[in-house]
């Protein structure tokens, strides 16, 4: 229950005790309701007037298991609004079990300054000058820091794009074999703190003085609970150890809703060759890993690693998320490369998903051809060489539309969409449109509801109110520290209930699911008013004109959710 | 009455009444309250849902001299704010003569398509296909349009800059002597007239079909009583002919508020050697012309011939704020370099002052030398050759600052500052940070004021209700095609006077000084309006921190206007 508090101006560093205001607050419910509070929303997101905040969820550092996903919140020099972006790794575990709430970044270090923020077994901190760390990649850089401290460390770090602040950096976050491969990706917070003059956030991994349990008879039965209900879940249990996030490329395409070619099309062609299936097959064939254990106290080891030929590591966790961006935006339907790029990516610190689009969005205005995985690789790589079409890149695809002068960018409040076409998929483009921290899809993704078919895709009905919904169950999942693969098992009623048990017996609380929806809308609110005085109105909660007007093949549908209904979304 | 309008999606033309509402509106008046009333403030300012508008000044295409200011309005996408930019020239008088009250440029081309809009001396309009003139930089686009159409001809053009669609990009009008060197520099409009797909804008000299006047009589008085205060006054009958708004920099900087080496001191070493009559010495000495006639029905005479050792022309008028951009702002004492550069930029079709200032930017971010003449040249020529760093430097100075990382970019709403530097000239100060269209020298300038010691430029005191004053006035003046250098004389009571009797006589209206004063609060509010709903708040009316941090030598003061007494310039 404190506040770890470092000025980067004047390298102070303070420990308080969390605020009133604050108290019982974690992960995206922190960041964002301390954002709001004091951060003036006009304000350079570059500049010492931005917060950087690194909070893991409440439950972090408790014994229930998938609670290490750590939420890192500022104002985003990619969108302008307010932004939450969260990982995995083992950081908010470490932090958790150091009753640590938030570590708290403020000011700015002068010009060429760059420094290690160390924190100890105790919790106690020190700025460490890191000059002769910088320009350092994430890979490079994390394994000295492990020489350094110990391999019982957790890091939490910027590449060579955040240090260049550009749009899409990333932070890196290191993984139980201490590889920097879980990011922090969007919103370019790399960037916020490599403005701050902050290379690395240390932690020591083995804290004992975890904020106290209210009542720990009652929280290990709870735990137990969503144990059983994380095996029980054939999406938990089954699909995520065996195909990983990946497993969504065949149904996805088979829904004709995978953006292929810059959102050109609704299937890739080639997709076979870089599903779920394909890759597992790949990696067991060359003996890398699936099934594999990424974050700190996990049980569903949704992780892979994947080796090449010779069996030699060339990325850890190919995604879902970052196969579309840099295989079916780019059309390169090999998953070789697609691994290389993926690795590429967080050795450099910078966003698969926006790099993928922003390369997409290269290709389509005839800078390079769909499917070169040679052009890729060679843009991608411009962005760590610093060069100014490297910086272009970096700053994100809509950056790299404005430079070709090519308005087909799928983004949203400057932030690329995500693998899943909102004409294909009409209320996943109700939450990239509304979601308050630019097209996210973390924050609403109703992909689960459309392959478990309790919805229609392609109708208008139900998209809003589904849309809605989950992002205020999101934005509460955000709160606690629990990843995405775990929430999913919880969401049906012996899961639930083991999950809202948890909740009140480290609080000592009788929350109610009602409550927690509540939590929901309370950090939604907080997020919309920021965004309301940064000067955004309903008329940013709208997607590119192309959704509206290009038919997406193979349905040959468009988006046709009105912008009266997306102003709906949050009557609350 | 009429307006032109030109959709370019699908090349129709229509010629219509002006709409009741937009009656007795001209220049900046019509052109922002008619994008308030139909362009989205959200809206993409290179896409096809912006309005291009044109109007001349509802003075403009009488007998009255001085009248050919020509009023450029749009979203901006230098800004993001509405926009009026306006030109010298022959154009307005040109489309006056033709009862022409605006035209206005609707939609977009299809990508790849090019046109001339050809307005005839009946006021009947043609689309051309101008795909043959791709890329053309506009001295040379300019004359061979004079030698298909005439020398009776007025051209808006715009360069390789604005078909690039860079943020600075400028619109040309052509001078007395068919050349394109007159800007409507700011806010980026040349790259909204390149997104609509239009190379130029030529129109006929030879219209007869002015609107009528009311009473002919009166308004020949009156204008017989403007031509008396401007042959009266000091400033427009001597200063003006004699050195051009170059007469400025040798009192600016004796004020210590010449912004020189980026904002870094208040005085340029060696400004004797690029002032006002170090130009004209070196002008009259080569041959070349001071006291030149540039607009139609001028008889200030403001501008001039610079020439170089051999009497070649270099460039059209060298003005004071491009001396101040190119030469102060670099550190490049050299007036050959500083009219070579101007004439690049006119030729380009870029702001000379967002121009110099990017250079300037660059300079301080360490990429050149200040006073590095070659660097700048360099630089500028990148613009026309569309390198990635030459598409950064024609974004403006806040694009550079962001390649760079550099936080010292002295720019208002992402518009530079003029040639007053804020903290040596509070009122000033006040201007650019509240101006609706961002930092801008031309919307509320109180040099005057200061030079004629009716304000002390340090003191607090009195800074905002004249800035308040001076935006309401020029509001008002910039509806009606004067130009600034003959509006100073009639500030008078008897200038005033005549100029209200102008007025008058043109409509038939009884006005009096507060309808004037109502006219330029009525624009204001539009355009406040419209900001506004784009997502402007108070907070946007700021100077960038420097100013407020870093003493200015040589008086080392700050900037020292709070945020509550900003708030307050449009109290009304």
């Amino acid at each position: 229950m404190k506040f770890l508090k470092i000025n980067m101006t004047d390298r102070t560093i303070k420990t308080e005790n969390v605020p009133e205001q604050y108290r019982g607050l974690g992960g995206r419910g922190l960041t964002s309701i301390m954002i709001n509070a004091e951060v003036r929303p006009k304000c350079d997101p570059l500049g010492p007037e931005n917060m950087l905040i690194v909070a893991p969820g409440f439950l972090s550092g408790t014994n229930l298991v998938n609670t290490s996903r750590i939420s890192i919140g500022a104002k985003s020099p990619l969108t302008g609004t307010i932004k939450e972006s969260n990982a995995g790794g083992t950081v908010a575990a470490a932090l958790g079990r150091l009753g640590i709430t938030a570590v708290i970044i403020e000011g700015q270090a002068p010009e060429g300054e760059i420094s290690f923020l160390k924190i100890d077994e105790k919790g106690d901190a020190l700025l460490v000058p890191a000059r002769e760390h910088k320009g350092k990649r994430t890979y490079a850089l994390v394994e000295e820091i492990l020489e350094t401290y110990g391999k019982k460390t957790s890091v939490l770090c910027i590449g060579p794009a955040g240090e260049q602040r550009l749009a899409a950096a990333s932070i890196q976050s290191s993984d139980i074999d201490g590889r920097p491969c879980r990011a922090a990706g969007r919103g370019g917070l790399g960037a916020v703190m490599g403005a701050k003059g902050l290379k690395a956030i240390i932690v020591d991994q083995g804290g004992k003085t975890p904020d106290p349990l209210a009542d720990p008879e009652a929280f290990k039965e709870a735990a137990k609970g969503i144990v059983k209900a994380i095996k029980e879940d054939p999406m938990s249990s089954h699909v995520m150890p065996e195909l990983g996030t990946a497993g969504l490329v065949a149904p996805v395409n088979s829904m004709g809703a995978f953006p292929s070619y810059n959102a050109r099309k609704g299937v890739l062609e080639g997709w076979e060759k870089i599903s779920g299936e394909a890759m597992a097959k790949l990696i067991r064939e060359r003996g890398g890993k699936t099934t594999h254990m990424g974050c700190a106290q996990c049980i569903v080891h949704c992780s892979n690693e994947f080796v090449d030929q010779k069996g030699e590591y060339i990325t850890g966790s190919l995604e879902y998320e970052t196969i579309w961006s840099m295989g079916g935006m780019t059309g390169i339907d090999d998953l070789d490369t697609i691994a290389r790029l993926d690795h590429l990516c967080d050795d450099i610190g910078v966003d698969t998903m926006s790099t993928g689009v922003a390369v997409a969005v290269a290709m389509d205005a005839g800078h390079a051809k769909f499917g070169d995985s040679k052009a890729a690789l060679r843009m991608v790589e411009e962005i760590a060489r610093g060069t100014e079409f490297g910086k272009i890149l970096g700053n994100g695809p809509v950056a790299v539309g404005k430079h070709f002068n090519h308005a087909r960018v799928p983004a949203v409040k400057g932030q690329s969409i995500a693998a899943y076409d909102p004409r294909a998929m009409l209320g996943n483009g109700v939450t990239f449109a509304t979601c308050p921290m630019g097209a996210d899809h973390t924050a609403g993704n109703l992909v689960g509801a459309y392959l478990t078919r309790q919805l229609d895709p392609l109708k208008n009905e139900g998209q809003v109110e589904t849309s809605r919904n989950l992002q205020i169950a999101m934005a509460a999942a955000d709160c606690t520290g629990i990843c995405f693969m775990a929430f999913v098992a919880l969401l049906g009623p012996e899961g639930g209930s083991a999950f809202l048990s948890a909740i009140n017996a480290k609080f000592g609380t009788k929350l109610g699911p009602d409550d927690i929806q509540a939590l929901g809308v309370r950090v939604l609110k907080a997020e919309r008013e920021f965004n309301r005085k940064a000067g955004f109105t309903n008329q940013d909660d709208r997607l590119p004109r192309f959704f509206y007007e290009e038919p997406l093949p193979p349905h040959n549908t468009v988006f046709t959710i009105s912008d009266r209904e997306l102003d709906t979304v949050f009557d609350f």
